[in-house]
């Protein structure tokens, strides 16, 4: 193999490839990326067996080949090379090995750029995972940025407690034009919905968050910028400008979300968000030892008295709010009430309750997002 | 206690202050910021009893009072409020108490800012250890500028290991109208010298690198204002905008530095700085794994080949230098050499070798700065 490209366009494709390397694995393999270079592409291929990811550059193949790298190394190496121009080389001759200190033999690229030399050791790629072949049918198509935004607004609902699968997965459901996305982990619930803007056939099925959070960090902010998800039976696949993501779905039924939620409701409050967003935010100051109390909202007249006593201090402040329906005294983990204010663009948001032992819901309007959060007991 | 001040001037004398706020201790109180208001002055007050520090800022005092506060839990709290103008309250009724879940009573501050309002627990003055009432002589008067570069560019050189006490601290030697610092751990020397406005009785001291390290993050990087240093038996002062700096001395004597140092040598090599730290910074790469590997410099006529081979991978780059002497061949550890670079501004740096046993020398013509490094078999 002999290739020669682009220092930055190199290092991207590094960057996009590290996702589905993972940190740790008792397969050292999995820390590798498998260089490609055949038929005029580069392609970097990496896999940890849940998340797979190929993405490809333009660059100068003087000789095709193909060999695996330790993925970390590599990206660093890269990152420190003095020149624009990067050039790997793979020989098949005697010298094309460097010993360790043990004596053994191990083949070696040499990267190369300006006066600077590095040679470090590859693995063949028969020893690599490949990605499988899918070939799934329903393209959806969706926006970069639409996509990037919907899972970033609710993957933090997503429950990391490996024991409930279904749970560290969120259901992406297709319903003609509209797609929804519903987090959830026992405590709380996030829904988004998005207009398409194709129709499609009905599809239900859930994605490993990993995947979703990997993904989100590679999309770009571009609305005019298209992914293509494709779906097969156990995968699906997202092919977006030069990278194709290919995922494990999560196998089950997921929650029956639509029973758990409810129009219904006695009190309605309407607040400012920054403001509401900002007083729980400085709550959160006083939660730091083990004893996590809740954030008391005492909701009287048109103000909501927010309070929170723990070892550490005390802290209230009032909010003046619009008001429709009874008093409540009710208490909630401030994180909860934080992730979801975070996530909503609107200047002011409708909270909606029943009672001190019954779920706050946090929607608008048109239900493009709703936010169940369970009270606490105080 | 009853004041009220500006909220960036009040976290910008936090923040100095917890320059002297361990992060751990034994002893609690020295987690704890003191807070004078007296004499239309605010004061906060810290010590980890090697170092302490004083600094004044301006406020509304409408009642005098002294209290002590968590120093991490104050600087949070104050970090987060939503308005410019804070107040601090410590009643002295019944209402000037909170109750901890176990039902103990502790004096409490109140902070209020805007709408919110936050109460803490606090302690009396009479626990916190004040700093000692030192009358020094010889002020010595230098920019802030100048003391905060000469402990930057010598401080990475100081040992941390506990057992060899004066090797923490730095020498500080004024000799008629020149200051010199120097740092040593057994493997390299840092010494740099400045010229001050005037001129002074000879002094030797040991300051601990761990005061030097706090000040020179306190230091601004302003060439016209000064700080004025003071010494007595067993302490050092640097006063400087509103803050008092108080440290203990290293007591004994500092090695005879004078004595490892030599003019004479066999080869002189002049290299460009950013050259050569850069190639050295790449090859830091490969010395990841335990065996710390040196980097050869293959001197030969007028060109440097730098190597370096470990278990990781290997890494070869010339550079053109001009020489005066024989060829050598020199091992060293990277980290050293980078270390020195980074520190010297000049575009081109001299370097001097005696053989591959004998240490080399960086050092510049008026000897303003002289780096040593020892070599490493190989």
């Amino acid at each position: 193999m002999n290739i020669t490209c682009n220092k930055s366009k190199l290092l991207n494709s590094i960057g996009i490839s590290l996702k589905a390397v993972p940190n740790k694995s008792t397969m050292r393999i999995l820390g590798f990326i498998a260089i490609i270079a055949e038929d005029d592409v580069i392609k970097l291929i990496s896999n940890n067996l849940e998340l797979g990811i190929e993405t490809a550059l333009t660059g100068d193949i003087m000789e095709p080949g193909k060999i695996c790298v330790d993925a970390k190394m590599f990206s660093e190496i890269v990152r420190k090379l003095p020149n624009d121009d990067i050039n790997m080389y793979v020989g098949s001759d005697e010298d094309s090995y460097m010993s360790t200190d043990e004596g053994e033999k191990i083949r070696k690229m040499s990267i190369t750029s300006g006066k600077a030399k590095f040679e470090i050791p590859v693995l063949p790629t028969d020893e690599f995972v490949f990605l499988p072949n899918i070939n799934g049918s329903d393209t959806v198509v969706i926006s970069q940025f639409d996509l990037k935004s919907i899972i970033n607004q609710t993957e933090f609902s997503i429950s990391d407690n490996e024991n409930t699968k279904i749970m560290t997965g969120e259901l992406f459901e297709i319903d003609d034009n509209s797609l929804r996305m519903v987090a959830l982990d026992g405590n709380r619930i996030a829904i988004r919905k998005i207009t398409l803007d194709n129709s499609y056939p009905h599809k239900k099925v859930i994605i490993p968050g990993k995947t979703l959070r990997e993904i989100s960090k590679i999309l770009s902010d571009d609305n005019e910028k298209m992914v293509d998800i494709n779906f097969s039976e156990n995968h699906v696949t997202f092919k977006f400008d030069d990278t194709i993501v290919l995922s494990r779905l999560i196998d089950g039924n997921y929650y029956d979300v639509d029973k758990m939620l409810t129009d219904d409701y006695r009190i309605k409050i309407t607040i400012n968000k920054q403001e509401i967003y900002e007083t729980i935010d400085r709550s959160m100051l006083l939660r730091k030892d083990s004893d996590k109390k809740p954030i008391i909202f005492d909701i009287k007249d048109n103000v909501i008295n927010f309070n929170m006593k723990t070892n550490i201090g005390s802290m209230n402040e009032d909010i003046e709010v619009k008001k429709e329906g009874d008093d409540l005294k009710i208490g909630f983990n401030p994180k909860f009430m934080i992730d979801a204010m975070k996530n909503i663009g609107d200047e002011e948001v409708d909270m909606y309750f029943i009672n001190a032992k019954s779920p706050c819901f946090i929607r608008d309007t048109d239900k493009s997002y709703i936010y169940l959060i369970l009270p606490i007991n105080f």
